[in-house]
C-alpha cells in the first residue's frame, strides 16, 4: 500500500518544493520519497512512489491535478469508440521516468529491502478514464460498460496491453515484486467484475508471472476472493473490511494474504493499534503466507509515531505465528 | 429503495416550490412525492419520503442542507461524552411531522400498495452525527470508535433508544413494513461492524418486531450476510454487488431476500434492464422469498422510461420463478 506521503513531515518538505505529478516524473524526487518511509518507520518493502493515472496520460490522455480541487482529473474523458481509437498502447518508453525512479531506488536502497513496482487495474485506469475523474460509483463507466459492452472491452484491451508492457518494464528495470491495484473493482457486480476487472488483471498476470512475484488487490473484493485467487497472481490483498481468518479459509494456502490493517486505526493509540496486529495475526493463524500489511493506503493525518508502533508491533508479534 | 426523486419530473416541480428539509417537513408534500412512484412507474410498494438525518436533529444537533454543496451537513459535531450527554433520547413526538406523512400517505394510498417505513441504523446516524457531513471512509466516527469505544457505545445507546421509539411509532402511524438503512456499516471492519453496528441493529429489531416485517439493508454488507440474517429481521436487503444466487446459498430461507438490481443499469436501455432483471430471477431460483429491488437508490438521472422497464420487466418474469 502507500506508505509515502503526508504524514512523514519529509515528504512534505519534499512537496512544498514540487507539486505531485513533477514528484511523480522526477526518478531523483521519486526515488527519495519512496525510500523515506523506509528509514523513517523501518517497513520491510519499499513501493515506488507514483500514481496509476501516468498510464493512461502515456496512453494519450491530458491529466490535470489541482491541488485541493478534488483529485486529478482528465480533461477530454474517453467515451465512445471514436475515443478509443485514439487512444495509443503506450510504449513503456513514454513512462521512462518511472523505469528511472525504479534504477534509482535500487541503487539508493543497496538491497536492504525489496523494492515493489505497480500498475492500477485495467478496469480502475479504464473507469477513470471514461469518468474523467473520481466518483463514488463511476456511474458514467458503468453505464458505458452496461449500454455497450463491447466499446468498454475494446477500451479494456488497449490499457491490458499497456499496462502488461509497463509492468514488464518494471521488472527489467529491476523491481522485486509487483502489484496490481484493483481500486475500483468494487464498484461491480459480481459477473462484471469478472467480465470486466478480473480477466483483464489475469490477462496482465499472465503475461508477465514468472520473475517477480505478483500481488493482486481489489478493494471492496471480499466477496469474490475465490476468483481473485485463481488467476495466477502469487499474493492476494485484503481490504480492512475483510476478515484475514476467513479469508484464509475460504482460499486456503494457494496463494499467500497481504494485509490488512484498518489505516483509520493509526488515527488511535499505540496500545490500540497492538491490539490490532495482534488481533490480525490470530485471525491468520500459524503458517507461512502472510504478509502483513495496512488494508488501504497510510492517511495523510497518521501520526508518524503510530506508524512506526504499527510496524514494531508486527515486528514484535509475527515470530509466534511463522 | 428510495424511489422517490429528481428522475421524476413531478417531483422536480414540487422541489422548485420548497427545498429539500421543507419537504420532509411537510406531511402533504411527503406524501405526495412518496405516491408518485406508484402512479408513475407502477412499483408494488410505497417507501416513506424523508431522510435518516430527521432523527439526529430530533435528538439536538442543527442540521443544515445546502443545495449542491455535498450534501447535509451537522453545524457542530458531536466529538466527546459531553457532546453526547447533551443529546436527548428523542420522543418521537419531535418527529411528528414524519408519523403524519404516514398517516396523510395511507389515506391517500387507499390501500393500494403497501406503506414501507424506515430509519438510519444507529451506526449509520452515528457516523453521520460523529462526521458531522458525508464522508469516503467516516474516519473521525471511526477513530473515535477505535480510541474510545465506550464513547461510541453511550452515543450508539442514544440514538438506538431513539430509533426504537421512532420505528415503533412510525408502526403506530399505519406503516405496513419497517426497514433498517445501514449505508455505513460498510466501512467497518468485521468485528467492529457486529460490535458497533449489527448488534444495535438487532436491539432495535427485537424492540419493535412482531407487528409488521423488518428489512435490514447494509450497503457493502456482502461479507456479513449470515451475521445480518441472524438478528431477528424477516428480509435482508442486498446491495447490487452481491451475488443473490450465493447470497441465497449462504444464508438459505431463514429469511427472505431484497435486492438486486444495479441503479446503474437503469441508464442504460430497455433491452439492457430486462436481461438484467432475468439475470436476478434466474440467480435467486425457484421459490418463495425474494422481494424484488434496485439494490441501491434509483439515481437522478434515470429515464422515467426506464424505471418502467425495470417494473414491467420484473412484474413480467417473476411468476416464472415465484
Amino acid at each position: 500500500m502507500r506508505q509515502a506521503g503526508r504524514y512523514l513531515p519529509e515528504y512534505r518538505a519534499v512537496r512544498r518544493k514540487v507539486d505531485f505529478l513533477t514528484l511523480c516524473k522526477t526518478p531523483d524526487l521519486a526515488a527519495e520519497v519512496t525510500i523515506q518511509p523506509v528509514d523513517r518507520v523501518g517497513v520491510d518493502a519499499a513501493i515506488l512512489f507514483s500514481d496509476i493515472l501516468v498510464v493512461p496520460e502515456a496512453m494519450g490522455m491530458e491529466l490535470s491535478i489541482e491541488e485541493g480541487k478534488g483529485g486529478p482529473r482528465f480533461r477530454v474523458p474517453v467515451r465512445s469508440s471514436e475515443d478509443i481509437a485514439r487512444l495509443r498502447v503506450a510504449d513503456p518508453s513514454a513512462l521512462q521516468f518511472v523505469l528511472d525512479a525504479v534504477r534509482v531506488t535500487q541503487r539508493n536502497l543497496r538491497r536492504r529491502v525489496p523494492l515493489i513496482g505497480f500498475s492500477g487495474s485495467p478496469w480502475t485506469l479504464a473507469a477513470y478514464m471514461v469518468e474523467g475523474a473520481g466518483s463514488g460509483d463511476f456511474r458514467r463507466a458503468k453505464s458505458l460498460l452496461y449500454t455497450h459492452p463491447r466499446v468498454m472491452h475494446g477500451l479494456l484491451e488497449k490499457v491490458s496491453d499497456t499496462v502488461s508492457a509497463y509492468l514488464a518494464s518494471q521488472i527489467e528495470a529491476g523491481v522485486d515484486a509487483l502489484q496490481i491495484f484493483d481500486t475500483w473493482g468494487g464498484v461491480l457486480c459480481h459477473d462484471e467484475f469478472v467480465e470486466f476487472s478480473l480477466r483483464y488483471m489475469e490477462r496482465v498476470v499472465q503475461a508477465i508471472r514468472g520473475s517477480v512475484p505478483v500481488i493482486v488487490f481489489s478493494k471492496d473484493g471480499g466477496g469474490v476472493l475465490r476468483e481473485i485467487a485463481s488467476i495466477g497472481a502469487d499474493v492476494v490483498g485484503l481490504d480492512w473490511k475483510t476478515d484475514i481468518g476467513e479469508a484464509r479459509a475460504a482460499i486456503g494456502n494457494r496463494v499467500a494474504l497481504q494485509g490488512n490493517l484498518d489505516p483509520v486505526m493509526l488515527l488511535s493509540t499505540p496500545a490500540r493499534i497492538e491490539e490490532g496486529v495482534r488481533a490480525i495475526l490470530a485471525k491468520f493463524g500459524k503458517g507461512e503466507g502472510h504478509v502483513f500489511n495496512l488494508g488501504h493506503g497510510v492517511l495523510p493525518e497518521t501520526p508518524v509515531e503510530n506508524a512506526l508502533a504499527f510496524v514494531e508491533a508486527v515486528k514484535k508479534f509475527s515470530p509466534e505465528y511463522h
